[in-house]
């Protein structure tokens, strides 16, 4: 017996799939993971068929969901990057199968009814939905730590929503930031974010040479953002564009501070936030975090601009959305609920 | 009475039927075109629904296809921008009714059934069919203008055709080309070439970053190329490839010549073939066309280089696949057909 | 004699200078553009030289600067695409000489000199230079276009500062902008509005899968938009951003309005105020611009989001930096400087 | 005592420099790399300076080459991704103090003077670089594996010429190609082959949107390519192009065979050639590589076509230029040479 823990993937055939099957078959604390496949899927038998880069190391079998299976097989922790929906009608059975549940999706990551409206979920079992809805950890490790660590469902945040977060978070805490005046968020991601389904939106020709808003004022992952810092809903206004590039996201916030500030007291108040936390970068100004820097790592690069005022602030955060805006914060939330090291498996 | 000449434009809610509108309704012999919708087209009323950056131009109404409507309208020219077998089982119909036609896809290209097989089209009166076919010019002014000047049926080019003909036709016709040792022609398009229909192989994130080839010794445009050069099908190797650029075509192509000769007589060669004519552009050596030289131009570039054994040449053809490799060259086969200057409407 | 204007352009080997020759050659109203090589320049005899994309249409030649031999060509408009300190130390000169002046550069648009200083200007005749500025109309037609029929020195909008007022005139004029609750522009463009010079910002590597914002607080469009928009420096907040794309730039704009709006309201306020200019397009919610949509093109494209609230309003604003935000304003401009219709040319 | 091997890097700050230092750093064999400044050099103190992407992973201290302290600190092994004029003046002392030693550069790559002639080198001690010459090895582990595990210094291969010589040594060295008709070698590489230096031709805007063809006949990988292949220089024709992308190459390589063949027939060719070597792999037809499975990995990927005749073959080969193609490469002899598995730190 080699005392590493058994792990499933359903959905390894997406991009954020992907991007976790490669980190978690090198993860040393993890066997290879079983890769499962939905009913109705696209069938390839291996994962390499879908994606050919994963050829020459041996081979990805997907095999068909079966719980008795997974049982025999000794599978503890299940990932999922599945689309919201079919999270949503899983979790509850790999919950009682006894599993525990990394789920990528938005499917458990609101509290509130009227952000969860949004997703308009079908909920077979309300009761057992609402319990699963109050048990469920947003996976974000900087800030819940601890209830992540003993979670049997840790929903997995946005992308989007992981830049903003991170950004605000030390800011809002410390009680910094006029809410009054609003807190925008002009955030920019890369394709991968809109998923591997073709659509006229993910063409190469209307992407490419482009740049375009959408979902300004009513995008999914606003909920995620109010709930998690505290916010009104109508103190935070977000606008997320589409980059002409495969992945990554940065996001420019425009905040109002409640008193004249140095840029050293951001710098600190940031730096003190993130003391000891490794997956977060504080750039010292004028350095500012770009998309590139972050790209194929987890971190979160943060860095800020401030006004002559003292009072006008912007602040830049990147991640790259399939890497700490998915598949590398599962990890390091696996990290914690195991208790390893949270860089281990992400370097 | 305008004076001016009444067309029509089938397809015009693709990237090469956008590109033919937005000629046509510039060009100073004709009035502004009738756009028509096929039947179970997605039923746009105006073409500025499809594409926004027409809007604020008047309008663009897409009216359901009428043959006698065409005809009260006084519409002596059809464009066809439709697919391949769409073109096939429309033309018949369209020069019965009395119309000049100039056909974009790849219909009616080919006078040799076994090249024509790659299409599999299911003619519904064969006879027809096969006359059309024989009558149908090949629409490369360069070559053909004679016989464009009174077809009534003109099967326009395509785009990689265009590239690898235009470059290939003077060192051919005279006798200098090494026929016997093979010609390779190493192509390479931008993505609008594969259409507006989203697929896997066009979404963004598999065409970003990347190269791939595909179609090699089986591209449906080798047909064109072989029987326009005169060449036995085991004379042309043909290998296209995806470039991650929105549209543009390269085309590297490599010969031996019969005897060593001098960069100038390779040239005068291609300068004096094309001599008069305006839209093929000859670089002298050591320049080189590039793929954004010709772009948003009905230019086809051709530049060369030529081994110091004086025996070996490598020829690069460059065209923009929606000007010169589609409407650009339709037009310029209307105005060979209305015996209007050649550049009209296309500067 | 023709009857056709004599102008000329010095910094024609630039982006903008290009975009300006290719404009300039096809307007009716003008015989083909006297093309000047500023001293020290690469010293190319002809414009092809630097942009091969240009043989093939006649010769480009390239010739020095001389105030006599202007003149002696009857040229009496002088475009210049010339880098700031060098539009800042000809035009006194040019103007003395009689020349009407379009400056695309930034030396003639600021009035105020803290604004101002932020160019470094050295002028070697303090007094001329502080008449010239005191002279020099802000080129914006939509805006100043009574002014720029008779100036003699008109200053060219920024490409970003173009984007920006543009969206944001109507709503202020109208007093229905929350000034105190702040203005801020997000703004993205291409690279080619950071100029032709090989720089380890420009190299494609550093662009290409990368965003990056730079000169937020302090970028030298922003004194342009709050003199134009009559707006005290800390109201408006912008920050620039660079996009992996050749050209087009995208503003969004976050903006509370004084009272709740609807978005019929807010559309009309746009149209209302454009009513009869050919070259700003107003988008109906819920559509919005994209780069795409004025590549290549004149237009101005704005388009607006409006909060539930109605009282948070996003405007997007998108124009390519070298026609709108450069060579296409310079040729609007000369249209009302000569009293034609302000589409000649551009079209 | 760590048992562990002490290495220097000198030109970390190039691209190869880069990709180099992050794979030795993740090498379980290695220390922490030495990373040396050569004179004259940017003279950042810290390699994060220059890449920030590297920030919060510890320092990377770049300290002023000095022999005596490479010795005092147990350096044993140097690694030069410096230009090919500084490896040519710099390897003599660094045999001569006793160091191995593995060069990125063209500076020791080939044996024929005729070849070394592209690069003009100056050697100021002729005699010990005539020994050099002899003595190095070329670095391609798949050919020269045995040769490579006692070399004092490797000559890491060229991007181009690693995935041309790999595509064709199977076929070659089985006789199968009729090399009389020549072998054509189209290949495409992302921008940053071209180097950090920026200059016109890396600019973003002559980049993106576009492609070129450079260097025809006379690229300097062309002689690496003969010499290794064991051709004359009339057999090879080889086309580099630019790629609007940062890093890839593909290459599209034609063939004549000495006789009919089956696909199978060519597929055990390659597989049986690379047996037991796990960066090539070999893709069965109709499966074509393309840049993107290969990215950020150390493998090349090789596939192929076959025209119905038998006898016209199309190879298609793949590799990162910064990884096979130079420091993936690099690490991979390195195994060799201290007798490690060959996979070691670059997965």
């Amino acid at each position: 017996m080699s005392g590493k823990l058994k792990s499933a993937v359903l959905g390894a055939s997406g991009y954020s799939g992907l991007e976790l099957t490669r980190i978690l078959e090198r993860h040393p604390r993890l066997e290879k993971p079983v890769l499962l496949r939905r009913e109705g899927s696209d069938g390839a038998a291996d994962l390499a068929e879908v994606f050919p880069e994963l050829s020459g190391n041996g081979g990805y079998p997907l095999r068909p969901l079966s719980w008795p299976e997974l049982k025999r097989q000794g599978v503890q922790l299940l990932f999922l990057a599945t689309p919201h929906e079919a999270s949503r009608s899983l979790v509850p059975e790999a919950i009682a199968q006894g599993l525990r549940v990394i789920d990528l999706s938005g499917a458990w990551r609101l509290k509130h009814a009227q952000h969860r409206a949004i997703y308009s979920f079908q909920d077979a079992d309300a009761v057992t939905a609402a319990e699963l809805t109050a048990k469920a950890v947003y996976g974000l490790p900087e800030l819940n730590g601890d209830r992540i660590a003993s979670a049997e469902l840790v929903a997995n945040p946005g992308c989007y929503a992981t830049s903003v977060i991170l950004a605000l978070a030390p800011l809002l805490r410390a009680g910094l930031i006029d809410r009054e005046r609003g807190i925008i968020s002009d955030s920019k991601s890369g394709v991968s974010g809109a998923g591997k389904a073709p659509t006229s939106r993910t063409h190469f020709v209307s992407v490419a040479d482009n740049l375009s808003a959408y979902s300004v004022f009513n995008h999914r992952h606003l909920g995620e953002m109010v709930e998690q810092l505290g916010l009104d809903d109508a103190e935070l206004t977000f606008a997320p564009h589409m980059l002409p590039i495969p992945r990554g996201i940065l996001s420019t916030i425009y905040v109002h501070l409640n008193r004249a500030m140095k840029p050293a007291e951001v710098e600190s108040c940031l730096r003190d936030f993130y003391s000891g936390r490794h997956w977060v970068r504080v750039f010292a100004t004028p350095k500012l975090p770009q998309v590139q820097f972050s790209l194929h790592t987890n971190y979160c690069d943060l860095g800020f601009c401030l006004a002559e005022d003292g009072r006008r602030l912007v602040l830049v955060s990147c991640v790259d959305n399939l890497v700490k805006g998915a598949a590398g914060q599962a990890v390091q939330n696996m990290n914690l609920m195991y208790e390893w090291e949270e860089r281990e498996g992400l370097q």
